[in-house]
């Protein structure tokens, strides 16, 4: 098992990488300060490690609030149920939440924690790929609003985060490639050599490779770690981690969130990041190209949804967080491994990358 | 106008305090980052003072929500309203919410400022008594919930506070009541001088002169910012501003929110407090005397609900945020001035406080 600490001052956590973790108790109990806990996860996961966890969390008095699966429950009438667990089971301040599933459980349990009573502690069990290298360091919790995505919530930072590989064995496939679309991120914003890396063993991550996910989480985990900890509120540089992200959020606002997974909706932003960069001069064509192969070798979309247009993008990609004031900005590349936030680029260049994601003729 | 400041390093801020501040927009414009603002205000504040605010923020773009009335409405389906608002027109983070309106409606627009994108900027303009000498200092943000009072907020700080002495002119002479006992429980936490100076002059503040209620409400706006600068987020000393409160939220709870005003519960809440004090064998029998006489002379109820009985504070207090794995613990008086946070106390005692607070015989 490893251990890897995002310092954040008094808010700095440790995060246990390895296959088996949830069956260590140690990575439990001396994060927990109350008797209480609360356990949040969804009907997909709660059969297949809640037991599991139960029995690390031996000693404690443990309750259960069990959501329904799916980013089209990231809402409050969700958010609402953990309230009334808490408060039904009478919680105080001195509770432990428990988040056990992926990034959906993880916003949800987080935002609760951050909110219930002004605050109570939280711990991450992230069960997928995409909250294991994405949700585990940051602190972003949030819920969507009807008009947008992760429109409401806090940066709240969890007590500790344990991060089982084995627990990806049950993960479908393509919930599988949607988190390597992150991982692939990392390597595009910061680190070319990571970038080489995962153009050797994009493969051994597909299939589940336990000695390759250990080593790509990790890396992804250190990576966006350091960004964090150079900015915890998103003032400058950590907006590098939205490559891809202002386009995506659009497509899943644009198919009701569920259609399109969130790394798949990310996967296609970022080929869209990747041509938009190419079209400002920055990017080569041949590094667009190298993109373009990792992701659909990581099985992977590079084209938004078909019937999606060029003005769907416009009216979406308004509600972005990272609007300025009315003027969209991107997170483009200025190279493989290097990132810039930006609102300068031809509106006609947009249009044509809007084009293409549409397949619509040039 | 008198300026102070609450020190809380990067997230300190001003308190603008005068007669006639809320014409001044010298107050407002240096606080603001972006083109925009949201009003979040109430229908009774709204044609009282919307006119007079939007007047100090020429310039900006400023949209406004107008909620209803009262601490029924402090509930998700508000706070929900705000958001709506904010989205609807398009604010982005760099959009400024500023709240007009008494209590209610700052720990509203508060917790949507700081959960909306995961937190904006945000404005206080108290109108009154209470919310300028409490909600003004401390950056508690709430909305209640069905099982309890406040059970779901923040902690999150505004960038400014402008109180304007003249708002008062058009508040109830009840709710000015309601204010007053928490500008006594200052007095009685942490500085007799001021429980003195109270005793001299409790009627000019229940006749709202503007000289008197300037000294009271800094006095008291600083005594919480001192409280509040050693202890953001209330692990220690800062318990001491629940004075009360504990035995007051549930009698709000009883009520249903709405029936009893906060300051009235608390100052019932204070009393019952002052007497457990006392049987504990702190507080003089002299000392508890003088408290009822001044919360009497302020026009303050000292006991409960006639209808709330012994078994009802026990059922509602356990819902306390105070309650400490179980048991509950009170802010108590050592004497007037020193207060003391305690779950040591025969229930015998607590049992005839309860009674005494519901008329019964002892």
């Amino acid at each position: 098992m490893l251990e890897l600490k995002v310092e954040l001052g008094e808010r700095s956590y440790p995060i246990y990488i390895g296959a088996g973790c949830l069956a260590m108790a140690e990575c439990f109990a001396s994060h927990i300060k109350g008797r209480k806990v609360m356990i949040v996860t969804n009907e997909t996961v709660s059969p297949l490690y809640e037991a599991q966890l139960r029995k690390s969390l031996a000693g404690f008095e443990v309750d259960c609030v069990v959501l329904p699966d799916g980013e089209a429950y990231k809402n409050w009438d969700s958010l609402s149920q953990i309230f009334d667990a808490l408060l039904e089971s009478a919680h105080s301040r001195q509770t432990t939440i428990v988040a056990l599933g992926g990034g959906v459980v993880g916003d949800m349990a987080g935002f609760a924690a951050a909110s219930y009573q002004r605050g109570v502690d939280f711990l991450q069990v992230p069960t997928t790929v995409l909250s294991q290298v994405d949700s585990s360091v940051g602190g972003k919790t949030a819920i969507n609003h009807p008009l947008g995505k992760n429109m409401i919530g806090a940066f709240y930072q969890p007590k500790a985060v344990v991060i089982d590989t084995l627990s990806l064995q049950t993960l479908p496939e393509r919930e599988v490639s949607a988190g390597i679309a992150e991982i692939i991120k990392y390597g595009l914003i910061r680190d070319v050599s990571f970038f080489e890396w995962l153009e050797e063993n994009v493969e051994r991550l597909v299939d589940l490779d336990q000695e390759a996910l250990v080593y790509a989480i990790e890396t992804s985990c250190a990576c966006k770690a350091e960004v964090v900890e150079a900015d915890e509120l998103e003032g400058g540089v950590r907006a590098h981690l939205n490559l891809g992200h202002t386009f995506g959020h659009a497509i899943e606002a644009f198919c009701g969130y569920g259609r399109w997974l969130h790394g798949e909706a990310v996967s296609a932003g970022m080929m869209m990041a990747a041509e938009l960069s190419y079209l400002r001069g920055d990017l080569t064509k041949s590094e667009v190209e190298r993109i373009e192969k990792l992701l659909v070798r990581a099985k992977l979309p590079v084209k938004g949804p078909v019937d999606m247009q060029p003005d769907d993008y416009h009216r979406l990609m308004k509600l972005d967080k990272k609007v300025l004031d009315g003027r969209v900005r991107f997170v483009l590349l200025k190279t493989i491994g290097q990132a810039v936030v930006t609102d300068q680029y031809l509106p006609a260049d947009l249009d044509s990358v809007l084009r293409q994601a549409a397949s619509l003729p040039s």
